[in-house]
């Protein structure tokens, strides 16, 4: 009987070994032998599911995005509240370190390649919404105008932080960007609504 | 009699048509002969002046930086005041917004390249302690604590800002930038010191 494979689940796991290894090393370790050899196949299966180091590229980062939204949401259905979904997004441990470097590497080449710069916008608006669907839902008093405003200051926030700890981890330390966030989020909503508006 | 050659300025003309060169291209379009061409030398005369690509772009970054950091001065010295300085930084213009996308192809290979890292850390420390400087001076009396975590949420929504631009400047247009910088601002400083303690 021919042995079942999880296409999907194995694809993921090489775009997740993938995105580990740029995250770690950087863009030049990313070579179909390194991620071949770090998931623990042939060249031959990870050739099977990626065209090429572009395409094998584009899915860590889709992989990393992907991760980032599920956090936001997982967050948000424990009923954390705007503080801890924005969290959820930020570096504040190694691994998530490692998402935000290989993050930066795709920004690099996403300068010069119009697919994956709008894959990357097309991210940080999903960000924006869902933080702004939440600001609504907390604050249903508040003017659509002014929730827009805030919800991009507040994913600007998050990317400026999260970049910032990718070259530069000990001045953006776990403790900084929390303090930062808290600072943000303290003049936006100290007493509730009447802070927005 | 020889010509004089000003070679600071020749080397940093080359610097500067790289930094453009890459802003406006991407990384792949950074070789000894495309900044030789575009700034109207031999190639000869840039690998006089850099020693191979990884020291050309080291130098496009410093530049950029540089630049940025003087623009900020020259808004201070004007008498600007807070949001002027910090306007100065964002990409609010072609120009500028090329300096930002050859900031993040540096920060792509800044991830593997430790002395890379460090420079730009120094550059983003260094941006944080001259918008200290700027609100220490405009507020006397905030203490110093709260002055470190506000500077850190001001060069954070200007890193944030100008990263995103470079990547999707369409939902980042000048406009909206200057929006939510405003809006930083705002509660930041709504009457002044009162706000920020």
């Amino acid at each position: 009987m021919p042995r079942h494979v999880d296409h999907a689940a194995r694809r993921r796991h090489v775009a997740a070994t993938a995105a580990e290894l740029v995250g770690t090393h950087g863009l030049d370790a990313l070579t179909f032998r390194n991620v071949a050899d770090a998931a623990g196949y042939s060249t031959t299966v990870v050739t099977h599911y990626f065209v090429d180091k572009r395409d094998l590229l584009l899915s860590t980062f889709r992989e990393v995005a992907d991760r980032l939204g599920a956090r936001f949401d997982e967050a948000d259905r424990r009923g954390g509240g705007l503080r801890a979904c924005l969290e959820a997004l930020l570096p504040l441990d190694a691994g998530r370190r490692t998402e935000w470097r290989l993050l930066t590497c795709f920004w690099g080449v996403a300068i010069s390649d119009p697919e994956f710069a709008a894959e990357d916008a097309g991210h940080v608006r999903s960000a924006q919404e869902r933080i702004k669907s939440l600001l609504r839902r907390e604050h249903p008093d508040v003017v659509e105008v002014e929730l827009d405003v805030v919800s991009r200051r507040l994913v600007t926030i998050v990317h400026g932080l999260g970049a910032q700890c990718a070259l530069d981890p000990e001045h953006w330390s776990s403790t900084q960007q929390r303090r930062v966030l808290a600072n943000e989020l303290g003049t936006l909503l100290p007493g509730g609504v009447g802070a927005l508006t």
